[in-house]
């Protein structure tokens, strides 16, 4: 028999899971349990809290499109705030953009950047760029401590909003997020599974818009080890329509990918008739 | 404990499962086996063979993505094949467009319609539709039969390419489909998932080019519980560019969908750069 790796998903009573080879490393952190798996198929996989954070094999769809559609979309990111991210591999994707001058990631817990260096080198292959800084302190007391207007985008790259991202999740620290960026400044957030988590992406627009955000969209995109396979991220702008992008840079971006490209992007923008709908009283 | 089903995708080293309270159905039929469960949170489940064929949740993203992309790209579609599609859920989205004079439906196992009718009502409400005619037979041999130059549309909406449906995936069959099909017809195939069956997309493209479809696209879309929750649609065109598509009339369409619109057309349309650059060699 086959070992495996399971994630249950009780709230949509479904589960997903992996056949692995074996389990590489296991540690609770003061933070949450962190859990790496060789699978069979999908490379390494690191799980956190029993949910399935990322693997080698497809972790190229989500770390893009964190990065690219909010970095295409602004009109020149120079200083990048991540909160969370702690895996690398979003800075990794933003460092590829030249007009960025700065990256700073802070996430709470050091141990899933050093468990990263260590089982996935590849995602943390761009962690001595001078460009780059990381700060395991909390991502909420940093953002109540920034500068005004001192970030162009901040990329909100968590867990899901329950335990230590809860905070992640809300308005009092989207307005925060708002003050620490600069006019035309863009927050982006992970908003879930469309399928699933529709209410968080409810409340998610809304949260937005009442913080002061002028214009929010949400980028869908295939994810194939998070429940459903399906999900998105969720733009806001701070005097910037974020439903328009420098597509002819995209179209010419000077660095590879594996997802995205401009079509990809414009495409991921289309709102599913359902969503479309759902959203359509906020406005 | 939570009784469940669990499809396990050896091919990709990962599984998939729902919780479920009540197997409703099972029965084995001279082509295959059919399970027909009662899942907690996604409705009903139909189980062919061991794999996930639809959900009462979700069905909604596979059906409209196998019927209104190719709809809207022929310019007046009239006569229209299916051949599989026993679930009559892709016939039912098909049936909502007014031009369509005649959909016959060709599914080798009368066995998969009459549990559909009775499990999945919604799905065959528009079975009894003058235009409509259900046929059980090989649609294999249908099309080989079939008057030359006498559909506009012929939907392939089968299992995957083992068992029953291994012939459906052939360039000789293609070859069927395009004397069957007028000028200015297109096929279109459910084409598996682009992260697992890179090699089942590309064989499709060089056999439908091979085939002397002049025009061959592939539509992307989330179908949540198929395998990597992540699928795709392959269309050919006889002498008809399938990537463009009557933009106005989808965008005014008259009836309700939950997935699909003209956006989505257009975003399901653009290529992932991996795909890009696996078929780049083709041409």
């Amino acid at each position: 028999m086959q070992d495996s790796f399971i994630e249950r998903n009780k709230e949509g009573g479904i589960g997903f899971s992996f056949d692995v080879k074996a389990k590489l490393h296991a540690e609770q952190t003061p933070y949450q349990s962190i859990e790496i798996y060789e699978t069979t198929k999908f490379g390494r996989l690191m799980v956190i809290d029993g949910c399935i954070m990322l693997t080698d094999r497809d972790n190229f769809l989500y770390h893009e499109m964190m990065s690219h559609p909010v970095l295409f979309t602004h009109d020149a990111p120079k200083d990048v705030l991540i909160i969370g991210g702690g895996d690398c591999g979003t800075m990794k994707e933003v460092l590829k953009h030249d007009s960025v001058t700065r990256v700073e990631q802070v996430d709470i817990d050091e141990r899933v950047t050093r468990l990263s260096e260590e089982y996935f080198p590849d995602l943390c292959a761009s962690n001595d760029d001078p460009r780059a800084s990381l700060h395991f302190v909390d991502g909420i007391k940093w953002i109540k401590d920034a500068t005004p207007e001192s970030y162009d985008i901040i990329i909100i790259d968590s867990t899901d909003p329950v335990g230590p991202a809860e905070g992640l999740f809300t308005a009092p620290f989207y307005r925060d997020c708002y003050r620490a960026l600069r006019k035309g400044g863009i927050i982006v957030q992970q908003s879930e599974s469309p399928l699933l988590h529709m209410y968080i992406l409810e409340a998610m627009h809304r949260d937005l818009k009442a913080s002061d955000f002028s214009s929010v969209a949400t980028v869908f995109f295939p994810q194939t080890v998070y429940p459903s396979g399906w999900w998105s991220a969720t733009m806001g702008g701070k005097g910037r329509n974020v439903r328009s992008y420098r597509e002819s840079d995209a179209r010419g971006k000077s660095f590879a990918t594996r997802y995205y490209n401009a079509d990809i992007h414009r495409g991921a923008l289309a709102m599913p008739e359902f969503f479309r709908e759902r959203l359509a009283g906020q406005d």
